[in-house]
């Protein structure tokens, strides 16, 4: 196929969109791939369309290999099976709502568990219909509080969404193996740099889950990894118990007046200048600090939590909210403090001189949840239930007790990989899929039963496994670009090879006509710059946009047989016998691919 | 390719659906091409989403041939250009609505006029720029008030649609042309027999317009066609003008008297009983019949107009609405007589012996506009506007006057065709593709302007163009069957060949695995029913009911190398040697396409 440039619907713009921050949004829409609609809308242009089929038929036959099934459901979806899961509710004001001229409510759906295990339960019955996984390649919608950064965060975009359903535990595990190797076959075809990071499961339920993050500066997740090995998620990060230690021989509590003290940073400078010891100075990571969280459970009773953790740290409120799932987590308020006198800002720990005020032992009501490096045997500087007054040299597991464990302190660099392969370092990524292990939740909700062997209903398990198509392409384009445009790689270019012709002279473009009817014969996708009246500085600077990895420019030398091949992504400018180009060009698509 | 039977994502139904009624509805659900999730809205199942596949593949083939471009807009898009155009209120509660959660007004749309205008001005800006036809194949919405026939008339629905730009009027005329050409391509292509008729623009607004239907029992539009050529939707048929009479000689007006005949039945029984004549018998169509209609114009204001037309016809309203578009129309209420005394229900006519009360001459301040038939010197039996009384003889042009024309009088079969190609019968029909001249009534509403060679701005010029996929493949469905389940044509066939092997004996299976691996390596589609376990007469049926039209039975004799071709549309069978097989379907592929 030959697109001519004199024909094609584009028009590359100078100047970058306002509302564009990163990178590929910046150049998707200059280089006219893509056109903003609406916040986190876009529609697609032609150049764009091309390259998104690319993806989704690298996806398709990837999918195909793991013997996954192509299905397409509706965007619109009734809200029934979303309330069977609860899931109308707990997806808040990021679900899109409507109703029809009945008014009978309906959603644009975020995903789609529901309708593919109602499916599944609608046709299928018998173990021996499983495992089966099905995908689609299909327009989500949500509403977003902040649409940002083009097709990396937009409120409508492509996904492939897979489902896998099976009778047995050992069979999810296989389904989503498959998946999972699909993936990173897909992204290594793709050339995108990916590490695989445990996940929190979120929202989504179940057991298992990994995501596949791109490296990148614009991600938006950060992910902690190991150089054995271990990455996660911050969310998934699991803080290694410390050990415990002796506790003979640890000295007496003693409470201090510690005035003006109710920072961290105000008792420690307190301790080193009225404590002050010999041995060493006081550290934040001395003291315990207690944190007090106000809960909000789904029958939306409200419950006070306190959270002992060592003094250097923050509760990591996004980890808190996974830890404390499904109930809503936030800070407690000014009002929850008034509510509990026995709470005081500044001076909570869980001991008075007089007994414990928090923890197993206490009748306050509250539950007392401690960091996991809060072990038996360590000593700590915390507040004494006084206004003014800490306590020094208290001993975990003999002065305080705790109702359990919570680790939703902030992760620092440094601090060990929980499969002991090295301390973590912080890095920052875009997710571009999840593989999630659903195990029997959408089942359960929705009542997904087969008969199995022995003729009795089992509840089946399921696998859920996305990747986002339209994102794909964004980190595609934050990878292979430069200052002066796009770079795309040969798998994905809208194009194989673009032919550009200069000048005014009318026997360069019989020349370059001859040489493009050529490449389409032997199967290449050419656009072909056959605008008479524009300058080959135009061309050169349009070819540069718009990326496509393999340029051939024919000119003034064309006359003599010789044209130049020009390599986009390496910059390498070569001249060329015209009777080469066919073959060069298909010689370098073949080592591409 | 190959698919296994025994890994296909199928369940085949003996039962139709309760809800179904035509037979590609039932047909497409039991045979497991698709499943409902909603009133009117669908998943697509493997076999439902490759027949798809196979229509739109036909689509973008002949679209790229005619010149147009692919473009992909989102379902989801902001209130604001539809309400430039008007669309946001003339939908009414055909359109889904909703709010994103800032409260900003969205819609999802039916069809997408709006944003490729403004998606052209965006980016172009000169005559030089144009023409230029875009088109996205695209899933759009409507909220029908009585979804029905499956895929016939969905709320979600694939569609095809393209839009075309241009600065003159002549470019507008051939870029029309060119989608008409390529539609015409795509139903042989596809073939289907269609019909192309006039039809009314509707709410697009614009000059000329032609609907593709598919002529069928299940249709939804009616048509009316001549032998001579003529064809037009009911809706845009005109009613040729009678000739004029002269109006000397003619006799003067009687009033007589014609209690309880306030119907035109009524009035026919008293004249030929009081009135009767020798020379014939008094017809309803020598009655003019005065309707009142109240017209709701765009400002909210109430008119009503009267229309006489022929004893004999009834008002059709949807002509009525075409007529007076934009305007909304529906009989007069009570109330509006009750308004107008002067209007006398049953007796109402243009005139009485005191002169007209309707018509030109009139000062009700309501407009009197007549049916095409009744032209000057035609002589009519009608109201005397006194209750129990109608005046004979009244003289068209002498005795009364009209302010206007209203062709809204139902057409009957029998009335001449306007091109006077004979007289015309009436059809029914399926609307399965539709092409329109919008003209600039868009690019009026949201300013799509181009500098023209002078240097001037000029409004551009619209055509829109739209086929229904998923409509199409209902139809094909309706047209390809038989009472044993689907006949699919080649061309858009879920597979190139069925292999079915039967029985319990390895051997066959063995030997038809070979069979499917050679048809796949010469490039053939194939479905192979490998299920062990399931009985010959069960795997007919379903080979029956899926409707792939290549069917190759492996049985008892594929040891002895001979194998059975089943044609599945002419039931044909035929025993041939397993070493034909695979050049006997590859001759008849390239003799189908």
């Amino acid at each position: 196929m030959v697109t001519r440039l004199s024909h094609l619907f584009l028009r590359t713009l100078r100047e970058d969109p306002v509302d564009a921050e990163v990178a590929s949004h910046k150049l998707l829409v200059r280089a006219g791939y893509i056109r903003r609609q609406a916040p986190g809308i876009f529609a697609w242009l032609p150049l764009g369309l091309r390259v998104k089929a690319r993806i989704e038929t690298i996806i398709r036959e990837e999918m195909a290999a793991a013997g996954a099934q192509e299905v397409h459901f509706p965007a619109l979806l009734p809200r029934e099976p979303y309330e069977a899961t609860n899931r109308w509710t707990e997806y808040g004001p990021n679900l899109f709502r409507l109703q029809d001229r009945r008014e009978t409510d309906y959603l644009l759906a975020p995903t789609h568990e529901e309708p593919f295990t109602l499916l599944v339960k609608d046709l299928y019955s018998s173990y021996k219909d499983l495992p089966v996984t099905l995908y689609q390649i299909q327009d989500k919608y949500r509403d977003e509080a902040r649409p940002r950064a083009g097709l990396l965060r937009g409120r409508e975009f492509t996904m492939k969404d897979a489902y896998s359903f099976d009778v047995t535990d050992e069979g999810l595990a296989e389904s989503y193996q498959a998946q999972r190797d699909a993936y990173e076959r897909i992204f290594t075809r793709l050339g995108l740099e990916y590490v695989i990071v445990q996940a929190d499961a979120g929202a989504m339920g179940g057991s298992r889950s990994e995501e596949f993050l791109h490296p990148t500066e614009v991600g938006e997740d950060t992910f902690v990894r190991s150089a054995g090995g271990y990455a996660a998620n911050v969310e998934a990060y699991q803080t290694p118990a410390s050990e415990a230690l002796p506790i003979d021989g640890q000295p007496e509590p003693i409470v201090v007046d510690t005035p003006d003290s109710s920072t961290i940073l105000g008792l420690i400078d307190e301790l080193n200048t009225n404590q002050a010891r010999t041995d060493r100075a006081w550290l934040a990571s001395d003291t315990l600090k207690n944190v007090v969280l106000a809960l909000t459970h789904q029958d939306g009773s409200r419950e006070l939590v306190v959270v002992g953790m060592p003094g250097d740290r923050e509760v990591d409120m996004k980890r808190a909210e996974v830890v404390f799932a499904p109930a809503d987590v936030e800070p407690a308020s000014e009002s929850d403090f008034a509510k509990h006198p026995r709470l005081v800002r500044g001076y909570l720990g869980p001991w008075t001189p007089t007994g414990a005020v928090l923890g197993e032992t206490s009748s306050s009501g509250i539950r007392y949840l401690l960091d996991p490096r809060v072990v038996e045997g360590t000593a700590w500087v915390t507040g004494a239930n006084e206004h003014g007054k800490h306590v020094l040299s208290l001993i975990a597991g003999r002065d305080f007790t705790a109702d359990g464990v919570a680790d939703i302190a902030e992760v620092h660099e440094g601090d060990p990989a929980p499969d002991g392969s090295g301390p973590i370092e912080a890095a920052r990524g875009m997710e571009i899929g999840h593989v999630f292990q659903l195990g029997r939740k959408y089942a359960e909700a929705l009542g997904l039963q087969v008969l199995d062997e022995n003729g009795k209903l089992v509840t089946v398990t399921m696998g859920s496994y996305g990747i986002g198509v339209t994102r794909i392409m964004a980190v595609l384009a934050e990878t292979n670009h430069d200052d002066k445009g796009l770079t795309w790689p040969e798998q994905v270019a809208p194009f194989d090879v673009h032919v550009v012709a200069t000048g005014k002279d009318a026997a360069v473009y019989t020349i370059a006509e001859e040489l493009v009817s050529q490449l389409e014969g032997f199967g290449h996708d050419v656009l072909y710059d056959d605008r008479p009246k524009v300058s080959p500085g135009v061309k050169f600077g349009d070819a540069e946009l718009l990326g496509v990895p393999r340029i051939v420019i024919v000119g003034r030398t064309a006359a003599d047989g010789i044209v130049e091949l020009w390599n986009r992504r390496t910059g390498e400018r070569e001249q060329v016998a015209i009777a080469d180009v066919v073959s060069r060009l298909s010689a370098a698509e073949a080592s591409a691919n």
